[in-house]
């Protein structure tokens, strides 16, 4: 997989520039491109990211876009997208399709007979293809889990192996540890599979969902495809409004990239909002809803104990996780300990029988500095220590949920903590946010902690928008949230010395240094952005290939000045000439001169 | 000084809130205002912003605004602002007035005799009163440094001790032993004093200049008085066009914190851009005429010797500090060793008799991850230990520039060896960038070291826009680039445990958890785009009151279910009854209910 000749996508491919990418000239290579890294077999076809420089070079990039890239696939929100892992599954012969639980109105949020009855919005039921629930065969273990425990490598390992640009045996190991999870729910064979673990890339997590308060079902949609068109390893819909149980399924048959949940929230829904009347055979009845239809990893608040509950009494904000705080409220209100405590073991059947992965919820995490790393969020993450290991009994694939509003200092103390008492299971962070005082800016509070406890080995980063803590991300929010996060994680495989992450950096650098301008956009987390930027001082055509830019305008510019002195330099001579061969016709017709002198 | 009383502004200045606080209503306190807190003398009133909460408390905030966000104040830009230090420097009795050095033509890029003669705008000479040049009496040691290393406490140095909220004879401590910078010309009397150390709160500079590309007099004045609006504690002039020294003078005459500039920029210009004509004459000239306007700190590339030069032939991006790749292009056309190296101790001769802070500049700093911690950098760095010991010897306060781009896992050598080898001289630093691959969002790859190497002991951190590497920063940009290095400063702030610093979360975090949403906009550090941010899901007036937001409606707000957890459970009720008091009675005429039902 590490050959260049394997990594060269085939010609029929290349010229799928999205309109986006700045080239929309038919014949012309330069740009970003949708590509294929097959693997050993025809149906294992990996999506990647190739760019292609002016200097003939190509750089191949991880690509979470799916198919919505690749102009060869004609996609339609209607009908879902191709069942990539159908085949895999049905070969593995250990689930059986069977007739699932029926969908009811409840289910989206209709509990009363209404004047218009059923669905407030018939229309918005998913016309795609029927197709029945599968579950696990009676005795069967059909998690990636369990799979790696007995050392198979199932298709879906292989393809993150050529994904990550890692020996296949690499990602077996990693998974039967439980150092990593690969969320694969059965009942959604839809997606491009991918690995959470730390000894693979950082990956990042976009939320979206509706809410009482606004937002519709295509909206939803709409977010999903452009967060993973911007990087977005995996979504969560965290949907708490009407029509609940149809976006999911809108979502999920349209998503290349495994979906998370909060069962939670839709329980509460079929309670109507009541916490105390939730009981456990709602809640499993809700999971099993949601497994049938492919939700792929579960936040589960397991660990919100009655004894914890007043722990958060005296803190300056309380429980600031929603799923903690309902579960909080039902131990109250009922004097008992939580029903998914109590029930875990089952939780873990049913999870097992979908291959739904565990993201155990930090539901005491902290929402403030004063109150980060308290005895509350700890007396929890050990409990989540506790629940790791039942679950990995199950054969349950597992993921930590960790916080939260932390300075700096106090950071790496939770991933340490995290790592130890849950056995190295993957850690899944929400920022932290290094300060409570740029509301509005919080994805950058959120980004700093998330580099940093990234680097210190989190695996996968949950972003934060500019809108948390005062309204509903946007698209450009999303956008915002899901490059920050992106940088978070990249600077963060960087600083882990992860193989190969430096190569992008310095592509893009040599692209600058040589004033490369279209191969440094194409390069770019956000091409589209660069390139505006940029456009913005220096609008004209020829700007793109000028050797300066507008902040330091012509006379001034020190790669100018120091491509000089590389070439007045006899040492590197030899060096200069080749790498800078295609540059210097242009530079010699401008007269060879550092200094273009201003007119007066 | 940490009396509260004291704290307390005069009632003369409450209501002084600028219509971007949102409160324009007279005689309602609510909001954000100027205060000013006394110190031992009447001429000595430091500026800070008092936020009132609808609780009746108020937080002190640091205020870098000036007089434009007083309304009592009537300020006229082409008047420049009152001479706050004017009667201090007086005092003294030190320093001497003299004809100084006449301003000629090509002082702003004016060479060869123009058809339209002298200076292309001659409105833009700045109008306000003449004032003759002033500088240390023969013998006099005029700096800061000199003072605090004589035991004196100046009003500078009471001042900015009330501003950071510690005893004057610390602030006299750091600058004596070198640990910290108070940049104050004796020529820049408006100043209102402020200091670079580690052991004080985190600065953050602005860049701004015009070049010859784009930009205005006019435009550049305006984006300092609103870079230090937002939170800018100093602003370099990095003009490089014409109407150099015309912008200049502008820029100091209203600015109400200290002006750096590179003046080998200038220099450049007077020899219409060729590097190799430059000459210590015409270097020490600009550095004069630059000390007569009052420009508080200057970067000086010292540092970049001959012999270093080669260090970066094989570099993947070369020199990219323009004052380091202009004097290494020096240094190869001359064969000769730095005429700033060479001629150092007159330099600081020059610098200590205005009090001219040195900002000893990284010229050789690395452009990429690839070229981050190499020889070029640190070979730089021990000569900049050298002409450290230099400067204080002649009693010139100096602080140390650092990189540049820098994955995580080497930020820390950086200040680790650059306060080793600098005897803890306060270290600047730009970013540090941690990934390449982000041109448009180098503001937040920046943040991110920024924000780190702040907590591990830098003292002032060089903002990066997010036009870096593509454009000038416009007038957003600016305020983007200040509010992210704010964040990084504060956040470095918290993790260093400085006094205080938390009590501005604090606050904030309770307004949040109490749904104070006024409270929590007036105390962000940006009230405007929080304000605005809210609003676009939930523009009603009470919506401002609500107990939930549009994030998770009335049903899932875990704030909200965590005060009625905090209600029913019998060990904080008597806090929470104390704590809500004020809010109880909306909440009961909400029917006290927890979650509202949705109507069908």
């Amino acid at each position: 997989m590490t050959n260049e000749d394997v990594r060269t996508p085939a010609s029929s491919q290349r010229d799928g520039a999205p309109a986006s990418s700045g080239n929309g000239e038919a014949g012309k290579s330069i740009g970003w491109h949708k590509a294929y890294v097959e693997g050993s077999r025809p149906d294992l076809r990996v999506p990647v990211r190739q760019v292609h420089l002016t200097n003939g070079q190509s750089v191949t990039l991880y690509d979470t876009s799916g198919p919505y890239t690749d102009p060869t696939v004609d996609t339609e929100v209607r009908r879902g997208l191709a069942p990539l892992r159908e085949n895999w599954i049905i070969a593995r012969g250990d689930t059986e399709e069977y007739e699932g639980r029926p969908v009811r109105p409840e289910d989206d949020g209709i509990k009363h007979t209404s004047p218009r009855g059923g669905l407030r919005n018939l229309d918005a039921v998913f016309p795609g293809r029927p197709r029945q629930p599968r579950r696990g065969r009676a005795g069967a273990a059909v998690t990636q889990l369990a799979y790696a425990r007995r050392g198979d490598i199932t298709p879906e390992m292989e393809f993150v192996a050529v994904r990550e640009n890692v020996a296949p045996e690499v990602v077996r190991e990693e998974i039967a540890a439980g150092r990593a999870v690969l969320p694969a729910n059965v009942n959604h064979p839809e997606i491009e599979p991918m690995i959470i673990g730390k000894r693979f890339l950082v990956k990042v997590n976009a939320n979206i969902g509706n809410s009482a308060v606004t937002s519709s079902i295509e909206e939803e949609v709409e977010k999903m495809t452009w967060a993973t068109r911007w990087g977005a390893d995996t979504v969560m819909d965290l949907s708490t409004g009407r029509n609940i149980h149809t976006t999911r399924e809108w979502v999920l048959r349209n998503s290349p990239v495994p979906i998370g949940t909060v069962p939670l929230y839709q329980a509460l829904e079929k309670v109507d909002g009541r916490a105390e009347e939730l009981t456990w055979e709602i809640y499993k009845d809700t999971v099993i809803e949601q497994a049938e239809q492919g939700v792929d990893y579960m936040t589960v608040h397991a660990g919100v104990r009655l004894p914890y509950v007043p722990l958060t009494a005296n803190r300056k904000t309380g429980i600031v996780s929603r799923g903690g705080s309902i579960m909080a409220a039902w131990c109250l209100a009922h004097h008992k300990e939580s029903f998914l405590y109590e029930n875990f073991e089952e939780l873990c059947e049913i999870l097992a029988a979908y291959d739904v992965t565990y993201s155990l919820g930090d539901g005491l995490r902290p929402g403030s500095i004063a109150d980060a790393n308290d005895e509350a969020q700890f007396a929890e993450l050990r409990t989540l220590g506790e629940l790791n290991t039942i679950a990995k009994r199950f054969n349950v694939q597992t993921m930590i949920e960790g916080p939260g509003h932390v300075p700096m200092h106090k950071i790496k103390e939770n991933i340490d903590l995290q790592q130890e008492i849950c056995d190295e299971a993957p850690f899944y962070t929400l920022g932290p946010l290094t300060t409570d005082v740029a509301p509005a800016y919080d994805h950058i509070t959120s980004g700093i902690g998330a580099a940093m406890i990234a680097w210190w080995g989190t695996a996968m980063l949950c972003y934060v928008t500019p809108k948390e803590h005062l309204g509903l991300p946007n698209r450009d929010d999303v956008k915002t949230g899901v490059i920050t996060y992106k940088i978070a994680a990249h600077a963060a495989d960087l600083a882990k010395g992860h193989p190969g992450a430096q190569e992008w950096d310095d592509a893009l650098s040599d692209a600058r240094f040589e004033f490369r301008w279209e191969d440094q956009f194409n390069l770019a987390l956000d091409p589209d952005t660069a390139r505006q930027f940029h456009d913005e001082t220096l609008p004209a055509e020829p700007a793109k290939t000028a050797h300066f830019c507008s902040m330091c305008g012509p006379k001034f510019c020190s790669m100018k000045i120091s491509q000089d002195i590389r070439r007045e330099h006899g040492g590197s001579q030899t060096e200069v000439e080749e790498g800078m061969a295609q540059k210097s016709k242009e530079f010699a017709a401008a007269g060879n001169r550092v200094y273009l002198p201003i007119a007066d």
